[in-house]
């Protein structure tokens, strides 16, 4: 099964591929799509989009995981995050891939056991799974390789909790 | 012009066309997008996409005008909201139109000439600029009418300090 993790950002998307074969978990290919901030967010969301739509092409992913956030603090924020995760969400349905949606503590508890996990211990725990010989760079791109990893380890439980 | 105003949301979504010449404004046409409460979230979006898409096909407007939303209590309505607005604004930049976004008191202030009129008088006012009978119903439909009479007074100020 192969896995599209994102990161959702207007300013920044992280996505992380994998492929998850058996126990083995393989990385494709990570990094993130940016979009320039004197650009109106129409067209940001244009490039995100396109730019999105273009990686489900080239890789055919299975399934697409985002990372589900929460904001305390700042509505402005969640309004904008919230837009550029609709647009995800829409290229993942388009492409009728299989949408999944994980919590930061769904995630830490999938990768590190337990969901108060920090930030270095996630991503060392991805370099680990992934066999890489780095920690993946940006930010954005480790946490939607977390994302992918975390709906590898769920997968199997969902399908056998759907009865498929 | 022809505009196309909406007042986004994921359960319903209002939408007015108007055409604005001269001194005139018409209405096209105005309703809303309904979608199911039982159907899961990147559905739901992808179900706002097509049918705005068809509109913008069907009546192919010049400009959109959407309604900016604040909220200051619920941080999960604004990032569900702030999803079905990433997909109009994607929408409207794929139609390659120019899209404005206007706050609820922007709307008031170029409808009623004062930001704290109430929804009530708003709608009274769509009904005697669009000439018509009964006030819009529901109200999302009513809100988006509003939106798109705000940007047919506006367009013309904005163009001039554009310098078009």
């Amino acid at each position: 099964m192969r896995i599209l993790g994102i990161d959702p950002g207007t300013a920044i998307l992280g996505y992380g591929i994998i492929d998850s074969v058996g126990n083995q978990l393989k990385p494709v290919d990570y990094g993130c799509i940016r979009t320039e901030a004197n650009t109106d967010m129409p067209s940001r969301l244009g490039i995100l989009y396109e730019d999105l739509t273009s990686l489900i092409e080239t890789y055919k992913p299975d399934a697409m995981a985002v990372e589900e956030l929460f904001f305390n603090r700042n509505v402005t924020t969640a309004i904008t995050v919230g837009q550029a995760r609709g647009v995800v969400l829409l290229a993942g349905v388009q492409a009728k891939m299989s949408v999944f949606e994980y919590t930061p503590l769904q995630v830490k508890q999938a990768i590190c056991g337990y969901g108060r996990a920090d930030k270095q211990q996630v991503q060392e725990m991805v370099k680990m799974f992934l066999n890489l010989k780095v920690i993946p760079k940006p930010d954005d791109a480790a946490d939607a390789l977390a994302v992918s990893i975390c709906h590898a380890h769920c997968a199997p439980i969902l399908s056998k909790l759907s009865g498929k």
